[in-house]
């Protein structure tokens, strides 16, 4: 006798709709990311497919190759997607234009000023979110008329404000003062976190470490067996006194690095041999303290779907207090 | 024409029932937390007929003190509280005999060993919660035998592991390993920490910035006006390398302490000078970023019965997408 499984579309959950949802006109309010050289179309493909929002990464700075890897995502996906401008490191001011042209509907901005793009962006008809790690600097991205927010705690992977603030305290505090949709990042990589993302005023949440260890994420194994081995613990904070600040896995090298009062960005060594050589001592693996949460390599759709699940399953368990 | 409010107690929120209320004997699984000098019998005894629990200190090392403390809350409260043994500052084993002398119920042991005193104390009879700030510490006091656990994410104030963890990472790790009972603490001030906190995982809460700036907290105005002035990323960490770890208040002392490879005990200056005579460059102000969220200083009846608003007002928040 044959056992048969349903097929994976009918045990999708159900669309969740929140006002981040109907902005970007997707199932489920989980984003992934925009890693340097790691948020390309397989990685972004498989979270739009997978209903989410996959999103093209700049901060590698080859634009070329985000071109192809843009025409590369209308290939394999219809779904919705997003391109990130990292603007301390696409400092060339064509990329607004760049990114109209290919269609691109939405995008987030970081890294930089939000008055530098926003109107621009929004005038092409755009839907722009802009990335902030501290309650000023919402309060200058609301003022340049961003249409909302990616509220990054200092417990995420990659690059931070030096001054880091934890999600529990940032995102809540952003959220009591302004109206704009938010979605948070930072210290989640399941239904529990996106719940209590929801509590704190979130109405999406964003992925980083979760994406990079994801079966179609690009990166080496090593790097994805190294995020399945870390502790919670395993995370240094690197420039806390200069920019620019980084959150990445404990090693040898960064667990040096993390005594020195500033790293010059000519210190992180040869990135592209650990992000896809896979030897782990050759640059700096931006993490976050998730890592110490995820135990195994999934699908991008078993990700967001379970995420999906446990976010309502921990509504449930609340709605029962209420 | 007379304005009248209804009485006090007619406003108070309908009781929560958990593990930890259930554990502890009171209505709202709210516990302050035991600040060095500060968790004494007013704010305590405040707490406690609030309807949270109130926790005594012993960090002080003032035992004599402690034990005058212990008998002033009996007078003024007949509702449970706790007893802390901080047993990096109690070194002396005859504090467990102390506590059971007191007629304590409730304690919380920390910075040490949970296998030193726990047995002793659950064989008095009494419920020991310990308070951890990674997995590996909750499995080693799950092991000893602890009731429950206070998992400490690392953006709250005071003493510190030097690796620190967020709640957001911390406390779901934990409680997705353990069953037992946890009271999360780091980053949480009201009814929206406190929703967040159960999304991951908790039953009970923890608060100490809030209760330190609380109207019955014994510091000096001038600590509890600098929580209410206090950006989300006005704190610093000291001892990144070595311990103590400490979060606390940036001030000018403590924004040049944060550049040492560390601080040695002599260097915190005088402390009560701070706490009680208002001089905020005397020592260190152990503070968490919650600062940056609390903007008054209010009585503790109103922060706890607020926080059970709140946290039904999320609870109902999250049952709509449940």
């Amino acid at each position: 006798m044959e056992f048969t499984t349903a097929p994976a579309d009918a045990q999708r959950p159900a669309p969740l709709r929140t006002r981040v949802t109907e902005m970007l006109g997707i199932d489920y309010p989980i984003v992934q990311a925009p890693m340097g050289w790691i948020a390309r179309s397989r990685l972004a493909s498989a979270v739009s497919e997978a209903g989410g929002l996959g999103i093209i990464e700049t901060s590698s700075g080859e634009l070329d190759a985000v071109r192809r890897e843009i025409i590369a995502m209308r290939e394999i996906t219809g779904k919705p997607f997003g391109v990130n401008i990292a603007q301390l490191f696409v400092r060339d001011p064509s990329i607004v234009q760049f990114v109209v042209d290919q269609g691109v509907r939405f995008v987030t901005t970081s890294a930089g000023d939000p008055t530098k793009y926003t109107r621009q962006l929004k005038d092409a008809g755009l839907t722009v979110f802009h990335v902030v790690p501290t309650l000023a600097a919402a309060a200058k991205a609301v003022a340049a008329g961003v249409d909302g927010l990616v509220v990054e705690g200092g417990e995420g992977g990659g690059f931070k404000n030096p001054r880091d603030v934890a999600t529990m305290v940032l995102l809540p505090l952003i959220a009591g003062r302004f109206d704009v949709p938010i979605i948070a990042a930072g210290g989640i990589c399941d239904g529990l976190g996106m719940a209590a993302a929801f509590a704190l005023g979130a109405e999406g949440v964003q992925m980083g470490t979760r994406m990079v260890s994801a079966l179609e994420s690009p990166v080496h194994d090593n790097w994805k067996q190294a995020i399945v081995d870390a502790a919670e613990t395993d995370t240094v904070f690197l420039n806390r006194f200069s920019r620019p600040g980084l959150r990445a896995l404990r090693t040898a090298r960064t667990t040096e690095l993390e005594h020195q009062e500033h790293v010059g960005m000519d210190e992180f060594g040869r990135a592209l041999d650990l992000y896809f050589g896979g030897d782990m001592e050759a640059s700096v693996a931006l993490t976050g303290q998730v890592a110490g949460r995820i135990d195994a390599v999934r699908p991008v759709a078993d990700i967001i779907h379970e995420t999906m699940r446990e976010f309502r399953e921990r509504a449930r368990l609340l709605a029962a207090h209420a």
